[in-house]
């Protein structure tokens, strides 16, 4: 569609002159109006749903710097090319904030394979788990035992030692929201690995937490103990999982090979990406829209986190392009290593406190482009509850649910400074988990006129929150 | 993870086993509280979200049965598919209702070349609408006027003769809800040929109705006016729509070339698939739940409407599976020949109407295999205020609007005949017409979670309805 824009000049640009001449009119004349303020909001979700430069802004995001987990060449790359986006929005300010950030590399791709004397052998498509330490060179082969969770470890006891633990408990597709669902197995692989260790284990192979059927093995950051064991920790596919556990159940004496390569390395100097609109009544209150920008090392990353990326830069433009023009300072942060330490955001958070800094309001973007459902909101009671009084200008849009909740992981950290309203922007979970982490996680999957929804709800959120100084 | 679940069946049968149970006991103990029947509805959603039975019946049915327009061996291979899917679901009929139907082949693949002496020449992706005549074997070449709707055609008048009228108006993406955008649109396909041959023209080329920007053509059915004169009318994708306004622009001398070979022939025998489960205490009040079994030539029809039809039959699978009786005769119909002439929907109300039957409600999946968002229901205020009572036992699905509104067009002849509650399963809509008609509606876009929450909202409220006898 936005190419047929772009051919028809005449009309886009007519359109586009028109929208933004009648909403200059409504600014000055009724916006102090409930009924001016919808007709923002309208106006705002009809540029978002009109445009795809954010859209092909993710486009070439996943293309040229998929794999962008911090410290990586390709995470610089993001940086860069998010402050040149930035850059020529005609902002009132684009920096880069300075944070150390982890260097973790997989290394050499990993390898694993079931060998059994009665049923042969089979590869399994793995990945090795974020943070994870190598085989060495030669890589492991043990015997398996398989677990249904953490619990089982301390009955088996003694038996574990010298052996591979294969946590199997398939991500629960029963609840509605996969949030659930991936928390029902999550523990799994991020606490999994460290107690297999203390239990004498000499590696860990969990299966993928995904929603998902398939052959893709889902990554994720696993949480060693402090001066404890640390053993190879491996993500396999729903598909390698169901083999491996199948083969068990006939020969459980079988072996699994496994090798990976996988090491730290020291901490990299990296950046938080930050573009502003300096605010025309407070410039020194803040309101930041954010995502993260590195994605993890297997994946291009589209839905998480390039497209929260995107609509937070998107945020900027639709104000920009509208002429609203914010009482408050209006931040967009393309926030640097989520996935591993989530150092970006408590950098974010630190430097804010000791800038004295004074923020209003945040909100993240970071549970897939899927259609905006709702908004999440971490505040006070009186907070959410001014919040929840703005869910008619939302209706017409699909967002129906306003609810205290968790915001997100790179916000958060503005909390132990900060007095501070924190919202994410709820979506529609069902595909989100199908490749999480993996990938799968392709530009082709995500919808533009879904995307742009998110960005036009956080837009409007910001717009009136910030209008109507609810949050004060 | 369904295959996970075959492969774990110990854990698989359990689940469902304790699950049963727990339903039988509730159904015998509270079901005539509200808190009863929350927990039925838990267990329907539980269960669908759970199973992969219909999402494989849909791959099948989208593998072997593509391109299923009314009387089509394809067409016929899906009725056979669907019956003895139903056949082995124990139950308490299953059978054939024969109703005639209209044949209409495309012929050869289409061709269309746009030729200017200063720019040289281009093919063009299109795809003849349905029901189009054809050009003759030669094919025909013409100078092209661009138009942006049927109300220029009035003011071009005695220049139209002779000429290839090319309506390119495009979906207007400013609408949250799709359909809206479609309806900004389609009167070009639907009406657009039509108008233009009773103007001289002496063939039509529609830009795709589509959100979609791509090099894919989506067709769909155009209305020719009886005795009317009736010239060739293709769809072409956006980008070959692009292309040919954009060398309009440059050359208005430019001609086109189109061949096509499309043609009707006579009706043919075909039918609507139908499996029934008795009612316990009035078999003779029906209540029908539906999608259209045709798909349009050129697509697998995975979400138009292969999924709606899988959908309605998992409904029987729910009940079936969770022991729930209904009171009144429950009725899956895969309705034939929806894209064309609506045969199947017709015969159904007809037969039903000779038969002396009792229509209590029927609702219809027929808007894509999306989340669903909610219920449009045709029916009078009490009932529809009956249903809106309803809503918090949806409410932890997502699904938060019930409103006034059409149905599905397979099920709407049934108000000629009947007093009849009818009801649309809404759905996100955003990603619809990306592949409405077009190759692109592929198994592969569909995510079985999101057709799962379709199948269940459909059975949860024919369960509600059915149990509190409150459209009677």
């Amino acid at each position: 569609m936005t190419k047929s824009v772009e051919k028809s000049p005449g009309i886009s640009q007519g359109l586009h002159f028109v929208a933004t001449t009648v909403l200059m009119a409504c600014l000055l004349l009724f916006c102090s109006t409930g009924q001016g303020q919808e007709k923002v909001i309208q106006a705002l979700f009809e540029e978002a749903l009109s445009s795809d430069i954010a859209y092909e802004n993710l486009r070439v995001l996943t293309q040229k710097t998929a794999g962008r987990i911090s410290g990586t060449p390709e995470a610089a790359a993001a940086v860069e090319l998010t402050r040149q986006i930035m850059e020529g929005m005609d902002l009132d300010s684009v920096y880069l904030q300075e944070v150390m950030v982890p260097r973790w590399i997989r290394g050499e791709p990993e390898q694993a394979r079931v060998i059994s004397d009665l049923l042969g052998s089979s590869q399994l498509t793995v990945s090795a788990l974020g943070l994870s330490v190598g085989t060495g060179q030669a890589g492991l082969t043990a015997q398996v035992i398989e677990v249904q969770g953490l619990e089982d470890l301390e009955k088996l006891g003694a038996d574990i030692r010298g052996k591979i633990i294969f946590f199997n408990r398939p991500f629960d597709q029963k609840h509605f929201n996969t949030f659930a669902g991936y928390g029902s197995a999550v523990d799994q692989r991020f606490s999994g690995p460290a107690v297999a260790a203390r239990f004498g284990a000499v590696a860990a192979i969990v299966r993928s937490v995904t929603s998902a059927y398939h052959d893709h093995a889902h990554t994720g950051v696993t949480q060693y103990m402090e001066n404890g064991p640390n053993i190879p920790a491996l993500a396999v596919s729903p598909v390698g999982a169901d083999l491996l556990s199948s083969w068990l159940k006939q020969d459980p004496d079988l072996r699994l090979f496994v090798r990976n390569t996988s090491h730290k390395l020291p901490d990299v100097l990296s950046y938080n990406v930050i573009g502003e609109i300096r605010g025309s009544q407070y410039p020194g209150s803040i309101i930041t829209v954010g995502g993260h920008l590195d994605s993890w090392d297997n994946s291009p990353g589209a839905h998480d986190d390039g497209a929260g990326c995107m609509q937070s830069i998107e945020v900027l433009r639709l104000f920009k392009h509208l002429g609203i023009q914010p009482k408050r300072t209006l931040r967009a942060v393309m926030f640097m290593d989520e996935e591993i330490a989530q150092r970006g955001g408590n950098q974010y958070a630190l430097q804010a406190h000791q800038a004295g800094e004074n923020h209003y309001f945040a909100i993240e973007s970071d549970r897939g482009a899927f259609s905006p459902t709702g908004f999440s909101i971490d505040a006070s009671d009186p907070r959410v509850h001014a919040i929840q009084q703005l869910a008619p200008f939302f209706a017409p849009y699909g967002i129906h649910e306003i609810f205290r909740g968790g915001s997100g992981v790179d916000i958060d950290p503005l909390k132990n400074y900060f007095e501070v309203t924190l919202a994410g922007l709820v979506t529609d979970s069902q595909r989100y988990f199908d490749l999480h982490h993996a990938p799968t996680d392709t530009f082709d999957q995500v919808n533009r006129r879904e995307m742009q929804l998110g960005s036009a709800a956080m837009a409007a959120l910001i717009y009136l929150t910030d209008l109507l100084d609810i949050l004060d």
